[in-house]
Formats: C-alpha cells, sequence, structure tokens
C-alpha cells in the first residue's frame, strides 16, 4: 500500500530529455527497468522551493525562517520586505551568497590543508608511501613561499639542501591557513597591479581558514546588514581559495604527484569492461587514489584478480578524482557527477571508492540493490547507511589501506547478481594541460614562454580565451549546457580551458581531440590549433585546478601587448551547470580577478535585485570583473564572446582581429 | 494605493500578549500611536516558514532548495524521503544544525579573538588607551597557556616580568584561533575525566578555526552523510567555542577591564532620563563600549553636555554589551534584545551605538522616524540605509573614536524632535558574579572554596544548579518563558546561574536581587540566600560569560563529593527564548561538557526524529549531557529539576535531600 503510493509519487524521468549523452540516456532506461530510482527521477519529483531559488529566504535565527519573495509583478516604489529582525532581501541574498562562498572556499581549502599535511609528512620522511615526484615544480613553488632556493656558503651561491626547501615549503604552506598576523603569502601570485588594487580595496586574505570564519560570523543574525560589505568579505574568502587553498592543493599534487602533461585516455560509461574487475574512484582528493592507481597497477594485485578469474582490473574515476587521475595516469574516466549512480546500475561495478565532496548519498541505496562495494574512506566523510563500508584511509599506512581496498574490490568480482549492461560509448580525450604544458605547446619547444599565444590573440586568430568549467546539475539536461556553450565558443575562435564535469562532459562529447579542431572550430583557433596539434578546448584538471586557470591567464599578463591585469584581457569565465557551493567561490575569485564570470540554471539572487545588480554591474567597477546568469546556452557564450570583443576593443585590438578575419576569408577563396 | 495596501498586510502585535513587561508594553503600544513598526508586529504579519522550522529544508547546493518535510501521520515504515542526492531528513537536519553551530561559535570565538588582538596591543605596548587592570587574573590564566610566572635564577625562583607574561599570555591565546598542529591548550581547563573522554571520542578541537572551517566543507553537498559523523564535528567546534574562543573572551577582557565582582545596578527602559543625554550601546564586544564609559565619565565631556543645556549624560546598555558595562561598572541596563527599537521609540534616544550580533536592520528605519544617531562602529558590522553612520572604532585610537561618538550625542541632544515618552519602570539589581566572586561568598572570606556550595548540595539545601542564559525570541511572549523558568527552578530550591537577555529578563522582574529569595525561594535556597546575602539567581555577564558557567561547574566538581565530572553534578541548563545560532553553539557545549540542556521556543530538528532521538537521548551515553525541547516554561523546568533529581539519585545524595526538607518542615512548624 505505501509501496503503491510512493510508486505513484514518483515520477520517471524521461530519458532522452535527461542527457545528451546516449550511453546516459541507456543507463537510466536501465535503472528505471531495474525499478532502481536515480537522481533524474528525483528531479522529476522534488520541485525546488521557489523562495529558496530567488536567495531570499533567512534561516539563520529562529526567529524565522523568513521568507521574502520578490512579488510577481516586481517592486513598486520603495523595497520594504524585511526579516522579523529588518533584515533586507539585499542582506539576506548576500549573507546566503557569503555562506555558499564559505562552503566552497572551505571544501577547496580544506582539500589543500590535507596535501599540506601529506606533504609535510613527506618533509619529515614520516612516510614511506609518498614522495617528492617533481622537484623542479618544488624550485619552481618555494620563492613564492618566501622559502630560498640557495644558500650563499663562502661568498659563493650555492644550491640549498632539497629537504630543507621541502620541509620550509611544507611549514610554510601549512601557516597559510592560520597564521595569527600579516596576509597570505601565496596572494603575491596574482598580477602586480591586481595585488595593489586587492590591497587598497581591503580584501587581502589574512589567512584561509579566518575569512571563512568571519564569513560565518558576519553572516550571523544582526551582524554585517549591508551587502556591499558581506560581498567584500565573500572576496576576501575567495580569494583566499583561488589563490592560496586551491592553489596551494595543485602545486603540492604536482610536486608529489607529478605535473601533468597532455596524455591519452578515455571516457564514459563504456570503458568499464565486464571481463575486469572494475574499481570506481569517486570525490576529489587523490592522496587516496594514486595510491589506488599504485596497488591496481602492482604484480600482486594483478595476479589476485587472475587468480580470481578477472582479466584484469579496470580503474576509473568519477569526478575531479577522475580529473586528477586521468591529467597524471591517463587512467580512463566512467563519467561526470550525474553518472556516478549509473556506474553502479551497469552491474559491472564491484567496487566503489569515495572520499569527500559531490557523493551522492543515495549510492548507498543504489549499491543496494547491486553487489558493488561501497567504500567510504575519509574520517569526514562518512555515510548513515549500514551497507556501506567504512576503511579510514591514512598516509601513514597508505599503501596497505589501497591494496586492502583493491582487494576487496577483486573479491567481490565474483559475486555480480543482477545482469551486467555496460553501454558501449566511450571518447578518446587528450588531457593533462596545464600552465606548464601550455607554455610548452603554445611556446615552441625552445622558446618557453606565452608570447606566442598573446600574438595569436593580438592577431586575431585567437579570438580570446574562455574558462568553462564546474559542475552538472539535474534541473538542466545533462551535459548539454556544457557542450553548447563551448562549441559556440570555439566556433567563434574562443579557445576554451576546462576542469571538473564541464571537462568530462567536454571529453565525452570529443571535444577534447585534436581532430575537432577542424569540424568545430572557426577559422582562426582551427588554424592554431592544427599547427601546434592541441585541442580547441584544453583539460586542466579538477576543480582545485581551476588555479591553473588563474595562473595561466597571469602568465598572459606576464607575455605582454594585453594589460597589466587579468580584467584587461580578452576572457570569460562560464559555469554552464554549476550546482555545488565550490562553484560560487570559484565564480567569485574569477570575478575578483577580473574575470566576467557567467553561471548557467540560476543565480540565488533574484529576489533581490539590488543586490543582484551589486554583482552584475558594481563589481566591474571595483574588480574589473562580474558576475551574469543566463540559463539559455548560445545566449550564454554570446555574452562572454561580446565581453571578450568589448576588451579586445579597449586594447585597441579589435581592428587586428577584423583583418585577420578577412585575410582567412581571402584564403579560402583562393583554395576554393 | 501601495501604503494601503502595506497597512492592510500589517497586523499589529497585542502589546499585552507580546510582552509580561509594562514598559514593553507600553512602548509597542506607544510605537504603533507613532505608526512605527517593531519586530512584535512583524512577528504576526511574517509567519515562520513550516518546514524550514522542522530543520529538513537543504540549499546547500543549487539543485535544491530540497525540501522534506515530516508526512502529519508520521512515517510508516522505512523512511524514504530524500533530496535530490539522496541526502535524508537526518542528514539534512545534522548539516543545518552544523552550520548553526559554526554560525555560533565563528560569533563568540571571533569576539574572542578580537579581545587577544586587543590584548596583544597592550602587551606590546601598542596603544595608549588599554591596559591590563587585573593582573592576579593574568597570573591565574596564565598557566593555561603553559606560560611560566616564575622564573629560577641562580637557582632561586623569581617571579616573572609581568610584561613578559602578558606577550607570551598574548602570543598563545592568538595561536589558540589557527596553529597548525596539536590541540587548543585551554581545553584542559575542563575536568581530567572529561578532557580524557573527549580525547577519546576524538572531538579535542585542533584550534578554533579549523573546526569552524571543518564543519562547513563537511556540509558542503556530498562530504559527510551521516548525522553521528557531523555532530562529532559539530562538537568538535562547540566545545573550541565554549572552552576555547568564548573563554578567553571572558578572561582576557577581566584581565584588561577587571574581573567584576557584585555590584548594584538598575535595569529597563525606564533608567533613560528626559533631562539628560541618552547614549545606548547596544551589541556584544566591551572594546569600545570600555571605552566610552571613560568618555562619558570625563570631565570634558559632562562639561560638554551641560553646555547644550543637558543635566548629564546617562549611558545604558542594551544586549550583552548591557552585561558586560553592567557587571564592571555597574552601568544601568536599557533592556533586552527585544526592546532595542523601543529604547529608540523613546524619542529620548541621542544616539545608539552598535558593534556586532544582535543588532536589528530595522534599527536604522526605527532611527529616521526619530531624532537618533544610529552609528555602527565594527568594520565587519555595517547597514545598508544611508541614514546609518558608520565610525570605525580602533584600538590604536580608541579614547578618541569613544569621544567623537559621546560628542555626536551630545550634539543631538538638542534636536529631539518627538514628544518625549520614558516609561518609568526600573528596577534594582545585583550583576557581577563569578567564578571568583561565587568562591568568595559561597565560600566564606577566609575559606575561599567552593567547598561550602558543594556542603549546601550535598546536605539539600541546595538541590542544584541551573544555567538559564540565551536571547529573547518575538515568536514566544517577551521574557515570560524566562521568568516562568527561572521562578520554578529557584522555588524547587535550585539556583540558577544567568547570562545574556535571560539575565537582563531576570533583572526586570526583580529576581536579581537577595530580597527576592524569600519571596520566590523553597526553604533551602532561601536560607543559603539569606545567610550569604546573595539572590538566588546569579547574574554571570554576558553569553561569552557562559564560559564562567563551565568554570564554576568545574570548581564545583574540583571541591569534591559530588562526582569526578561536570556530567555527575545535578545540574542542568535552559535557554527559554533562544533565537541565534551562538545559543545552538552553547547548547551543544554544555549537552558535550555533561550538561542535560532544554531549549524552549522549537528546534529545527523535528522533522528528523531519528536524528533529534540522537540529540535528545544518544548523546547521554556518550557525554552524559543531552538536548531537549520543551516550549512549555513550567514542564520546561520540572524536566531540569527532574534531571537534577536522577543525578541526586546517581550521587546518593537524594536521602539527604529529604532529610533536609524534613528538618526545614519541622523549624517551620516550630517557628509556627
Amino acid at each position: 500500500m505505501a509501496d503503491e503510493k510512493k510508486a505513484k509519487a514518483m515520477k520517471l524521468a524521461d530519458p532522452l530529455n535527461a542527457s545528451i549523452d546516449p550511453a546516459t540516456q541507456q543507463m537510466i532506461k536501465r535503472a528505471q527497468e531495474l525499478g532502481v530510482e536515480t537522481v533524474f527521477d528525483r528531479a522529476e519529483t522534488m520541485k525546488p522551493c521557489n523562495i529558496g531559488i530567488q536567495g531570499t529566504c533567512c534561516k539563520n535565527c529562529a526567529m524565522g525562517p523568513c521568507r521574502l519573495p520578490l512579488p510577481k509583478s516586481g517592486i513598486e516604489g520603495e523595497d520594504t520586505r524585511k526579516g522579523l529582525c529588518g533584515a533586507t532581501a539585499n542582506t539576506i541574498a548576500a549573507r546566503n551568497f557569503a555562506r555558499m562562498v564559505a562552503g566552497g572556499a572551505s571544501a577547496h581549502s580544506d582539500h589543500g590543508r590535507g596535501v599540506a599535511e601529506v606533504f609535510l609528512s613527506v618533509a619529515r620522511k614520516e612516510t614511506e608511501d609518498y614522495h617528492i615526484k617533481d622537484y623542479h615544480k618544488l624550485l619552481a613553488i618555494a620563492p613564492h613561499f618566501d622559502v630560498a632556493t640557495t644558500v650563499t656558503v663562502d661568498g659563493e651561491t650555492q644550491d640549498r639542501d632539497m629537504d630543507e626547501i621541502a620541509l620550509e615549503v611544507a611549514e610554510k604552506a601549512m601557516n597559510e591557513w592560520g597564521k595569527p598576523d600579516s596576509e597570505c603569502l601565496y596572494i603575491k601570485r596574482a598580477p602586480e597591479a591586481t595585488y595593489n588594487r586587492w590591497k587598497e580595496l581591503g580584501v587581502l586574505p589574512r589567512n584561509v581558514d579566518r575569512e571563512i570564519v568571519e564569513i560565518m560570523h558576519r553572516t550571523h543574525m544582526g551582524v554585517d546588514q549591508d551587502y556591499k560589505n558581506l560581498i567584500k568579505q565573500s572576496t576576501r574568502a575567495a580569494l583566499a581559495d583561488g589563490w592560496v587553498g586551491s592553489m596551494i592543493a595543485t602545486d603540492l599534487q604536482d610536486v608529489m604527484f607529478g605535473t601533468p602533461s597532455p596524455v591519452q585516455s578515455e571516457v564514459n560509461l563504456g570503458i568499464m569492461k565486464a571481463d575486469h574487475v572494475n574499481l570506481v574512484v569517486h570525490g576529489h582528493e587523490p592522496i587516496l587514489s594514486e595510491m589506488i592507481v599504485a596497488a591496481c597497477q602492482s604484480k600482486e594485485m594483478m595476479d589476485y584478480a587472475a587468480e580470481k578469474g578477472a582479466k584484469g582490473i579496470q580503474l576509473g574515476g568519477i569526478c575531479c578524482t577522475a580529473n586528477e587521475l586521468a591529467q597524471r595516469h591517463g587512467v580512463p574516466i566512467v563519467g561526470t557527477f550525474l553518472q556516478q549512480e549509473l556506474a553502479i546500475i551497469t552491474g559491472a561495478c564491484d567496487a566503489m571508492v569515495v572520499d569527500v565532496q559531490c557523493i551522492f548519498q543515495n549510492l548507498a541505496n543504489v549499491a543496494k540493490c547491486f553487489h558493488t562495494k561501497l567504500i567510504t574512506t575519509h574520517p569526514i566523510a562518512r555515510m548513515e547507511q549500514n551497507n556501506v563500508i567504512h576503511i579510514e584511509f591514512d598516509e601513514h599506512h597508505a599503501m596497505e589501506d589501497a591494496k586492502r581496498i583493491v582487494r576487496m574490490a577483486i573479491d567481490n568480482f565474483e559475486n555480480r547478481k543482477a545482469e551486467v549492461m555496460i553501454p558501449t560509448q566511450k571518447e578518446t580525450q587528450v588531457v593533462g594541460f596545464g600552465v606548464e604544458s601550455i607554455e610548452y605547446h603554445l611556446g615552441g619547444s625552445f622558446r618557453g614562454s606565452y608570447y606566442t599565444l598573446n600574438d595569436n590573440i593580438i592577431n586575431g586568430r585567437i579570438r580570446g580565451i574562455a574558462g568553462v568549467v564546474g559542475c552538472n546539475n539535474a534541473r538542466t539536461k545533462h551535459n548539454n549546457d556544457h557542450i553548447t556553450v563551448i562549441k559556440e565558443l570555439i566556433k567563434n575562435d574562443v579557445i576554451v580551458l576546462t576542469t571538473g564535469c564541464s571537462a568530462i562532459a567536454a571529453g565525452m562529447a570529443g571535444l577534447l581531440s585534436p581532430e575537432c579542431a577542424a569540424v568545430h572550430c572557426g577559422p582562426g583557433l582551427a588554424e592554431v590549433c592544427e599547427t601546434v596539434g592541441i585541442p580547441p578546448v584544453l583539460h586542466l584538471g579538477s576543480c582545485v585546478d581551476n588555479s591553473r586557470i588563474l595562473l595561466a591567464a597571469t602568465e598572459v599578463v606576464k607575455a605582454g601587448g594585453l594589460g597589466k591585469e587579468i580584467k584587461d584581457l580578452p576572457v570569460a569565465g562560464s559555469a554552464p551547470e554549476w550546482m555545488s557551493e565550490k562553484a560560487i567561490s570559484i565564480g567569485h575569485y574569477f570575478v575578483t580577478s577580473g574575470v566576467y564570470t557567467v553561471f548557467g540554471v540560476t543565480m540565488p539572487v533574484d529576489g533581490a535585485p539590488v543586490f543582484r545588480d551589486h554583482l552584475y554591474n558594481e563589481l566591474e567597477g571595483l574588480y574589473g570583473g562580474m558576475w551574469d546568469c543566463e540559463p539559455d546556452p548560445v545566449k550564454h557564450a554570446q555574452k562572454m564572446i561580446a565581453h571578450i570583443d568589448k576588451k579586445r576593443q579597449e586594447l585597441g585590438i579589435d581592428k587586428a582581429r577584423e583583418r585577420v578575419l578577412m585575410d582567412m576569408a581571402a584564403r579560402q577563396a583562393i583554395d576554393g
């Protein structure tokens, strides 16, 4: 009886409307046949709160929750809406925005802290399982922590002992989270003019944790009730995320696990193999998954898999863990955020190992319907359901933990019960670009500089640079907006840097291959990509690796000819299918670093038009970048292009572009 | 037209239902006559969200807000409610609870950090306006920071230089917020058995900020989805609030401004004077208001007031600023949180100066209707409205800022426009108890110990100790529940320690005077109070001063005979009219320090019965204390008394109590 009621209440998703990806469509259908509920179905049943979605619901004290919906007819005259305490719609929406930044910045920077702690263990030689892999990168980042790389002995300059450098870097890095005075050291990696701008505006972060905590204090009932001041603090915390917490995560991961360079890989559910042990890692921190890669490749584990009748071990990743492993090892990617349940529904997932962030609690319910072992590994991220296995991972016995997990997956191979159905779809992709490899590829082997990139921007072959990043969101058609936005950009000669689930979506659509340039790009960008042999969409890694985009943009500024700050460049940012608070923190550090940033879906600010105007317009006067929201993906891309063109005009290179376009047309006419 | 609509939409509060206090009733009526809207009216018009109030609305990602109301009929069978990601009602309610702890802990501990920063300025001799007032307290707290108070020179022990001690204490204090390793030093001030319990449970805070940030990370979409684990982290952050951030605030304020000792004062709107300049300070941090006290008392300012035709300067406080100034200087208290608008509506408030926390944004709207200058002073707490004056206060030129503010109030004296109407009601109160003065009063001048208090608990004259603390909430009748709970407790021989707006409510009802003991107390408590000359309700200060209650309870444990931990004592906690996230953090550090703690109004956990059971029942098995919620104030007090009796029974002193009661009855019979 109750079951019937439930079945009635549950609306099923239409697979063709839920995703543009055939593998995903097939697996949604499969789930529905098996009676296994997925996020796509829940998105039909559960409607979002129509006041919360406007950003004007306040539950920060127990006199509320107070709700201030915007009247359908808009506001006539003075806006007299207020909560019990008198908080205006602006205050409420700004508080909610600030707390999203706090949530997002805490996630990224806690990730960074975790990496820094492991690196400290390495530097102190307390772990055998982790090592420094890239000494070059260590030497490159040391000066940014004010750590000397040379010493003067008897008037002579000598290289400093590498162990000493590592230890000092580790300690200085740890201090960025909590030192009681002065400011974060890493913030000085931004262009000098931008650093000075932030200093003048009073938004330099003092330390990472303090800025997040101060957001929580300011958004407490009856503290900061000036949306501009709340956004100022959000800026401090977001900058502490992008330029400090996330950037340290990226850098120390590169030092320990290697700086990525382009590598070929595959992507989509079709990478799973029926005759292999399928082990899927999902989450964000590579600390654990790096060990699992090593364990899977060990003879001991491969032999054990063979002994259990498997043809091998197929490791695959979901979400940013996938990006981390793909960019450093070419490990194939199973799918995006929205495909996590589907990986289990194949019936071939012998174990799914998760750490932190973007893990559906519903995985536990799905795993119950199959043989899949669902394993949580992080002390701060457990699940309530009792079918979830918790194996707490610790850097001091990392390989031992990893082998235990891999062995569990192998042991489970023989327990597959449901019929296995793995979609056939998979795409080849090139992943693993970064500040260093862009320099190499676009600067040329000998030159090694961003000059050639700048030159191609100035001469107009490349119209501009876009960062397209972020999540999937079950409120939009899976991957549709990522792909539409990216295709529109490259068609208009805008080169795209991508991370996170957006990067995975691009890979699934075949946009991370050099070959796609000829098909999808405008003539200028196609020419550059074909000459250099790179895809028009460059995979730069996971969501903490958005720091790579910040640094790449900074390198473009330094190479000259395009202004003094990121705000002067013909660049724009986008998160077409954003979902998480991390996206808001990322968006805000891009905006306040000078980037016009457009989000898709919806922004929880529409109930507070004055505050929205502050984000969408007034911030440009302060930082050069501003927010925008455009759910239509074509218009979304066109807004980005319009901003890029505005910047080209301000730089006086709009004419150059026109000339180049005419040159191309002329050349094509000749070719014809 | 729009005004008419608004007037129609606005329901007016019934003054007699809104508050038990005649002065407040009178001023609500006055406001309504003048057409000035107050929180009491808004509480009629704005109904709280009925899902949010259950704790099961999740807006932590942009796939939501997802709402999981509990069906009216309850849950039949398995609870299948989930958000898009699969988050259960337990996960959602626990996340919301954890974020409330983060908000509250950040507010208190940021306050503490601000005090520590000023103290560091003092120790570094960078400010002339602040000094060390209580060297005895500095020496008392130094060992808790592992700071030596003596040195050994040539084998001889000597007192250490006080400046050196101060500097080291300041630096060690600052480090409690962000040191990268080990644990907070101050946490060891708890009873040893409790410290060991926390260690075993893995809830010792590492540093204050980190624990708050980790809550934000864990409550991010897809991280911690185990309500028990979320509450474990909430415990860490709450303990970092109570035993570290708040405790350091209290201690360093005592060092700089003097440790309070009982002092007589007055309370309620009637303390304002028509022929005086009325300056009202409102908020939480005494850093600013201490300077304003000094400025008001300066001959320069008093002369200036006389010159402007005023008979003097009447300084008064609201909220915890009021408690801070009352306990150290006897400055009268204007009123509680809910009276802040009313102080302006008297028409006699020449300036209201606010810092952080619990400041209504609506003050700006009310101030517009009168001559009142509304002055914000803290960089992190400004207001959007343009009639608000911002004078940024800085410890490096504190007295100068304070005099500027006082002068502004005096200059405004002549601008009063509306007819002045100040209620006549005010009460006399004794405020300023603390760990030290309780020792003095109850231990006797020469003994100076908690032995006598314990003795009276053991012999049953005092049945137990209750902490009654917290806010007002416009969803309940102003002060009614505070007073009903307190009266019920003291009638049953439970001595009450009170802070915050609860303390102000007690003062307004005449319960902070020694004379009230004979009227309201049970015979045992009355006897003790009359013998010692203290009120049965002891004012212990502001909301950070709840740390005084923790330490007083620890002293009771140390004095012996009542168990080894706070959890063994016949004590209970209460926040009858709570409103702020700080109350949740306070409640949680009391619960996890071993105190059964009952909240009034409502708790946002009712939509998740399993999680609620964890808070209300399971926590007792871990910490000895647990949560409860009881909106009926009499039942509320009776639940506390039942717990106290349970503890007396466990200690084997329930018989003692019965004997004592019979003794008293016998004595009364003889007296009769």
